[in-house]
């Protein structure tokens, strides 16, 4: 055994931890957090506080008074005591905006997406997954043991084929309402024609849409006409529009009662802090008290568009928040931003695995409260930015 | 193909979560959440607040000062904008009071197991999981697609064979320190010699043992000797002794960059709120200042165990502030829990899927701040508990 062990660097078996460190920086792969200080004079086009709510008074005020009537933490996963009368608040107003039934807040975006895929789709099952959805429904899809059928982006007829040539009787359709890196939509009633036909459930995560797409930031399921259909799920987060942290299901009481009985990520996890769903709720009563606050972010980053556009910029027509300026090679990107970043203007920087090889980009984020101010700061750092493209 | 989709429920392909539920029902393994009140007269030996923090006026105003700082959210992912100052402050504070060089901070304990086993294993690495693990430590382990071997509880030669008999180079030991249902110790020292001896990994979830176990609570893994190893990785939660919300995983600093780098349920995750990273610290810093509070709480555990044994019900020894009395089906636990609610103490009440088949459980936990009165109402109850049993 002892000649089997030698190879094996039995004195330090994570020594490779070393080596892929260095493949990755080589590839200008290696990455680095680095923490923000509370005040910052730069202009954040990175964050995904979309609607500027996150140190809006009446929503820091809910979360102080969330910490002082519940404490700090939920104390207990859902099914224990981690659901406070202020979760079941907060959900019942998370359905109504959404036009469901019902409504079941997770810890992230992230295990709700984990939740619902697993509960719904299991070994025997197909999901067909598009082919630009988020590390979370990826991780998702993968942990249901279903069969994953990968489909070109928001090609129709390419999941049509594929539920229509399924062996398995059930099948989920997965997409984003609205895409994270490119910031396009999703053609979701032609999807959901499609499941209709065969038989299939539309999952569609809002985490991009919801409290920025359709009236009174509704989301894009709601525009679509799907709201409360009985075979569409919707998922979203309580962290970007909602400047929260959390995560959420919606549709039928018969579908979240299903999750809080199957969805592991739910049952075996503790329960959102109070902060962040009292943050949440009033972050949404905000939202639907003035529902012109949505226009005002798409409002935005469409001007950033047409002004990278009219830069010669390689920008993508965002249907909410977030738009991509592609610029290829991880280097390129990585340049683009830290000179952003000289200039006092904070944008994304996506590099793989995030985005496909060669497809490396500033990701861009506008904000409901950005000022005419700071558009034309932007404008003169992207104008620079443009002539240094090769 | 219209044949085909006769049958595939065309009109309401979720249909079967209705048949789903009624065999739950039948099989007494339907699940409610039960929001609670804010102020409860209940005596609570159910929830995971161990030290009795979560409502404690520095945990609560450090949560506070955190969102006047910082805001209700981080607004990104923590590669982007959602690593704030104070993330990097808790996490210098918690590898420091772990012995290890290095934290890194996730949004919830579930996704710090799955970030740190999908990281650092894969297809053509072996996994060796415990019969017991968390339902986060098995979900992570399927979702890394490494083999995994499940091994009888505790059972350190069955462990050693695995290693020994793999033909994988790469191995990761799985455990918790303290197991949650139970509330027993993992053998630790032992399992690490066989880690050594086989070039494996020790992967060591502290949920249940960090802020509890070991000297001044800096967990099992540093009581036994193990902290700093560069063999051995740690787990734990920010949500229970910490009062907060949230996971991390501590080790090498070298550990904690791959994961930067790999753990796409970090990459990919909104940062954790300010609130719960604030609220995390200060109880931190509680427990720091006062080494005997994780004291507190093993006594209380073991007066309710041997509390337990003198009444005749069949409890499990508590190493931490879990303790278990295992009565069989669901009916007789749901019935039991039930019984304990009524006269005011709620307890856990764990059916399958949480615990396997037939081993349906009272699960009590203690905490440090119960008073002597309580306890007394605890004896009072438990003691009618006994006497209805069989």
């Amino acid at each position: 055994m002892s000649t089997v062990d030698d190879h094996r660097s039995p004195r330090d078996p994570l020594s490779w931890l070393a080596e892929r460190a260095e493949h990755r920086r080589a590839a200008g792969l290696r990455r680095r957090l680095v923490p923000r200080p509370a005040d910052s004079p730069l202009i954040d086009l990175a964050g995904n506080d979309y609607l500027g709510l996150t140190r809006h008074p009446e929503v820091t005020a809910a979360a102080i008074a969330a910490i002082r009537e519940w404490g700090a933490g939920s104390t207990g996963s859902r099914l224990v005591t981690g659901t406070t009368e202020l979760h079941a608040e907060l959900e019942a107003e998370l359905a109504g905006h959404a036009g469901t039934e019902s409504a079941l807040v997770f810890s992230s975006g992230y295990l709700a997406n984990l939740g619902v895929l697993t509960a719904l789709a299991g070994r025997g099952d197909l999901i067909v997954s598009d082919s630009l959805n988020h590390a979370s429904l990826i991780d998702a899809a993968r942990l249901s043991r279903a069969r994953i059928a990968i489909t070109p982006h928001s090609d129709v007829d390419a999941v049509a084929a594929e539920l229509a040539n399924r062996s398995e009787e059930r099948a989920l359709v997965v997409v984003e309402s609205l895409f994270s890196v490119d910031g396009d939509t999703a053609p979701l009633r032609a999807l959901h024609t499609a499941c209709r036909a065969h038989g299939a459930v539309l999952v569609v995560d809002e985490a991009h849409g919801f409290g920025v797409a359709g009236p009174g930031g509704r989301g894009a399921v709601f525009e679509a006409g799907l709201a409360g259909e009985p075979d569409v799920v919707v998922a979203a987060t309580l962290s970007k529009a909602l400047a929260s942290q959390g995560g959420a299901v919606l549709g039928s009481a018969e579908l979240t009662a299903h999750l809080v009985d199957a969805a592991r990520s739910m049952i075996f996890d503790t329960g959102l802090a109070p902060a962040s769903a009292g943050a949440a709720l009033a972050a949404l009563r905000l939202i639907r008290r003035d529902p012109g606050l949505p226009e005002l972010v798409r409002k935005r980053s469409w001007e950033l568009y047409e002004l990278a556009l009219e830069l010669g910029l390689p920008a993508t027509a965002p249907s909410g928040a977030v738009l991509s300026v592609v610029l290829g090679e991880p280097a390129a990107a990585v340049a683009a931003a830290a000179y952003c970043l000289e200039r006092g203007v904070r944008v994304g920087c996506f590099r793989p695995p995030s985005v496909p090889d060669g497809l490396s980009r500033l990701r861009m984020t506008s904000r409901a409260d950005l000022s005419d101010m700071e558009v034309d700061h932007i404008r003169a750092v992207l104008s620079e930015l443009a002539k240094k493209q090769p």
